[in-house]
């Protein structure tokens, strides 16, 4: 059953608005999706994200089955019920975290086998174990186990990360068991297009209710993963939801929009709220930087998040100052809604048909925050 | 003009609900005011205070004129747009943060010279000056420069602190200079009573808007503490505000209300609520106990917080297992509400004439956070 209807097709490149249909509740897509790490999305309440006009958050399967476990989040109740998130919710399958968190100790076509970086205890993932837990904790929508590949990488080590990645597809379709849950399959190959269509097509041949892009926002910048975006999306079933996973910038998110994709996941909204940096529409502001003493202006004029309308930059400012938790809580607070309103813009401009030309423009205007080297992307 | 309106009495002991009109709106009393220490309540916003039921929040003086200063806050609109709580705000003279928390070098009759706790920077604070920044700072209660004696102190240091504490009041009454602005008068005399009933004499003869009792819960225990209260409260004007500084556990509260105070402030429901220490009706909980590890409970059943309505004691527990954020936003909210539900039943019960016998069944039943020595209440 597909899940997923389009709603209307912009005229002058893949952009697309569609809705996604799930047990708790519908997302309008594209859709930027708030990381709620180890249930909580950091530095605020599921009351405050929902009024940035969240639709659907991401929960870190790798985090959540080493802290609190699978079996504590079920006797709580479920992802939803932990997280206090009635809305829909997405969880990845803990691949990336393995690959960069964790201590990795061996890797077989089996699964892999890491040391946590909590406690350094062993713990192994298998596409099975990966399906099981995704099944239990409940999420709307679950991920493939995947084998994510660096930023350079070799040739060699990229083609057998896509073998993996694909016996790996087969045996999580196999094990997945909810049909409440929509499961994704993952597309990998780098910045290697040939790989990136080889993979697609052997992935769409296992057959899912999406398909994402993975193993991109790792260091490649924003021109090779675009090409490399846009390539994919390509090869990609057009009636199916595309996801982009962990990206990414405001230009990043509006590029791959103009690719055909979807869907989004990225930390950069929360990290860079707490470490007292600001999205505006005018570029980055450093809330920390002397210059915001005295400055009584809110951090964007124009923004209708709590923050904006409640708080200066200098309060915000004297809250980092003083290490008040109120400074990270209220930048996160703007920047979710900043991802948001670009995400309402997106649609808007695809349903008035404007979309192209909006893009290009913001694109180019929000390249200042892909060469802000001091705020966190990952 | 006096803008305290006492509303009842109760019969049977000294308790009483009253109305005080401030620019900034009116405060239905017995009241209990979060801290918000440098422009802050710690952990929440003011929308999430608001919905506790807090009708004025304490500011401090000391932490206020060290960052961002008095000329910061002036520029940036005053202490309420700083805070973003249009509601009314009572800051306090920084006295009792100098004789605590900074390096005193020199005290005389001019007032105190300190290092400051942020960067060691020489600093003074006199009666004219604490009138100034307060009147600067603009909150709506305002409060004499006195001298805090700590728990135990020899008599002659005492008397010396009372003598000073009058003195300085006299001055700090001739400098005020903002007549929106209340300005409190403050009882000092350890818990010597002679003491007490003296100086509590001389700063009526000079002649305050309303009077505070300072100088208590330092140390001293629920039944010393309560003993002069009880004794200073009846030297004090009955058409005034009264206001027991810093004050206290949920069984110091009902025992000062019960002797006639109208006013409290104290960082017990944030302070602890960041560490995990929940405040409910059968004593308090520590969340971080693996007992809650699948305790799907609220931290309690019938309390209305937006912690208890959507999360369990099992997810708090993870959130500060995980060193989430959320873990210490919620318990703040709840033990916030809870002293606020206390406010609430107090002002009920007076209302319905059943005050003190409620009073001494919740005093002894509140005891149990008196004796949990773990709780931090400074």
């Amino acid at each position: 059953m597909n899940r997923f209807q389009l709603i209307q097709k912009d005229s002058n490149c893949p952009a697309r608005t569609g809705l996604l249909k799930t047990p708790h509740g519908d997302i309008n897509t594209p859709v930027f999706m708030p990381v709620g790490t180890g249930g909580a999305v950091k530095g605020i309440t599921p009351e405050q994200l929902r009024e940035t006009g969240a639709e659907i958050i991401l929960g870190n399967t790798y985090h959540l089955m080493l802290r609190p476990g699978v079996d504590a989040v079920e006797k709580i109740g479920g992802l939803h019920k932990l997280t206090a998130w009635n809305k829909p919710i997405l969880t990845d399958s803990g691949g990336y975290q393995v690959f960069s968190l964790a201590a990795l100790t061996k890797i077989d076509e089996n699964g892999v086998q890491f040391n946590s970086h909590v406690d350094g205890a062993a713990v192994s993932l298998t596409p099975r174990s990966a399906m099981e837990i995704q099944n239990r904790l409940g999420a709307d929508i679950i991920m493939c186990l995947d084998q994510c590949t660096p930023y350079p990488c070799d040739e060699s080590f990229l083609k057998e990360a896509v073998e993996r990645t694909i016996r790996w597809a087969k045996m999580c379709k196999e094990s997945h068991s909810n049909e409440n849950q929509m499961l994704f399959g993952i597309v990998q190959g780098g910045i290697n297009l040939e790989l990136r269509t080889y993979c697609a097509e052997k992935i769409i041949e296992i057959g899912f209710d999406g398909y994402a892009i993975g193993g991109l926002s790792v260091g490649e910048g924003h021109e090779n993963m675009i090409k490399t975006v846009r390539h994919t999306a390509e090869q990609l079933p057009a009636d199916l939801p595309r996801y982009l996973m962990g990206a990414g910038t405001p230009a990043d998110i509006i590029a791959a929009v103009k690719s055909g994709i979807d869907m989004f996941d990225c930390v950069m909204p929360t990290r860079n709220g707490r470490n007292a940096y600001a999205f505006t529409e005018d570029g980055p502001i450093r809330l920390r930087n002397s210059s915001h003493t005295t400055d009584t202006q809110p951090i964007q004029n124009d923004c209708r998040c709590y923050c904006c309308r409640n708080f200066s930059r200098a309060a915000i400012r004297h809250f980092f100052n003083i290490g008040e938790m109120l400074g990270p809580i209220l930048v996160s607070i703007h920047n979710l809604m900043f991802y948001q309103n670009m995400m309402r813009q997106i649609k808007e401009q695809i349903k008035n048909g404007t979309f192209s030309g909006w893009a290009d423009e913001k694109i180019e205007k929000y390249r200042i925050f892909n060469s802000k080297t001091d705020m966190a992307e990952q």
